[in-house]
């Protein structure tokens, strides 16, 4: 059996805010910094290891990572980047209120764009301060591979050959993974690893912080999952995850 | 022309407890934390950037890296980790004070463990607690590549393998590489790099935590080096590193 363990960053400024997130890259609040070293802690103290750790190209998982890493004295792993783990695009919503979109939007229209699995958010212009073509972290993608939006659907699409060409393949050759990730790459492994279906993976959110154990069988099919320590505060987490979007 | 960063940890607690420390896991204290900062703050200042970046497996180069990164806003970069990197092995002084080694042994036998370039210090048992075979981040390494001790020459030894199938074909291939490390696989850097002298190397000092710029021409020789920011203070930093034996 193998053992693969997710974890989407700590709260950051923005879920603090209550803004569209997105590609924009904002960092953890101290909150967010305590559930990353909480979940350290808790690793370390239920004796989980890992042999390589997978991230986005984004700080606050990035951050979370290292917390994690540093409280289990695992500073030292193998840490690789990948843009295809960073969080959905959110178009041109990035930055704004959730709350205040709500309101001039409709708390129906901003529900599809939150929560539809194949209705983007209005794009990005590409001339936008805000679009990602110019930063350097994406130079060695082909302007057509970074996002203007994504709906649910998109995430999943640019997730998946991260999951067959690197996760897959490690954890295979019999390496501990550890991903720490955003709500919606992690929804779109928890999509294709639970054979979730389109409608139901929009109502399921993954909560900050807390880490979320796969066992998988030799053909990596899952066989259980569930989120280490207290359940009902992982429960909680991700109803709190739910409501943002409200007016 | 190409540019190559190499930067020594922060301060240490165990350099603060003028203690040897080798490949011991000592974190940074809250200066070298501030050491790594203004390095970070300055690089970004002066416009610097980089592709790539190479650390040890030891915590405090690991910590300093990050911490430049952080500052650098580069977070996402890739970062390699190589117990090549690490620091001279100091034997079965790790952990000695210093001051009271020197007392105990002489000024002059602690001066040759320092300084000689082919005298190692006495070497751990294999049994000794302090003793890092048995260590996972090693787990990939024969045992007689962990070492007992190490001189200098011992350090330079396992360095330059990694300039040769690391660091210099990336440089070769045009990448921008910081390297986070120690004293003394600094210094078996800059002995190869300079082709300095058996002798003269053993009175070259690198300070914690600023920036050293090595130019090299197409052959990868050094065109010239330099230490980022304020001269004097690197001078007396460096100076500061060579008084740390004296009882």
């Amino acid at each position: 059996m193998h053992k693969l363990v997710l974890i989407r960053h700590g709260e950051s400024t923005w879920n603090l805010e209550n803004r569209f997130t997105g590609w924009t890259d904002v960092d953890l609040t101290p909150t967010g910094i305590a559930q990353a070293v909480a979940a350290g802690k808790l690793l370390k103290a239920e004796g989980w290891d890992f042999d390589i750790c997978h991230t986005s190209v984004l700080k606050r998982a990035t951050r979370t990572l290292w917390h994690v890493l540093d409280e289990m004295d695992r500073t030292w792993l193998p840490v690789a980047h990948s843009w295809r783990l960073n969080e959905r695009h959110y178009g041109a919503l990035q930055g704004l209120n959730k709350a205040e979109t709500a309101k001039k939007f409709g708390d129906e229209q901003v529900l599809i764009w939150r929560r539809s699995y194949d209705t983007p958010p209005p794009a990005l212009e590409p001339n936008d301060p805000r679009c990602e073509r110019g930063d350097r972290r994406y130079s060695n993608l082909k302007p057509e591979q970074i996002p203007l939006t994504e709906c649910l659907k998109d995430t999943v699409a640019r997730v998946l050959p991260f999951w067959n060409d690197s996760i897959a393949p490690a954890i295979r050759a019999g390496k501990r993974v550890l991903v720490s990730a955003h709500g919606n790459s992690i929804r779109a492994l928890v999509k294709y690893l639970d054979d979730v279906s389109d409608e139901a993976i929009v109502g399921l959110n993954i909560p900050n912080g807390i880490p979320l154990v796969y066992e998988l069988d030799d053909n990596l099919k899952p066989i259980r999952h569930y989120y280490l320590g207290d359940a009902e505060a992982a429960a909680r987490a991700a109803a709190a995850v739910a409501a943002q979007g409200k007016a």
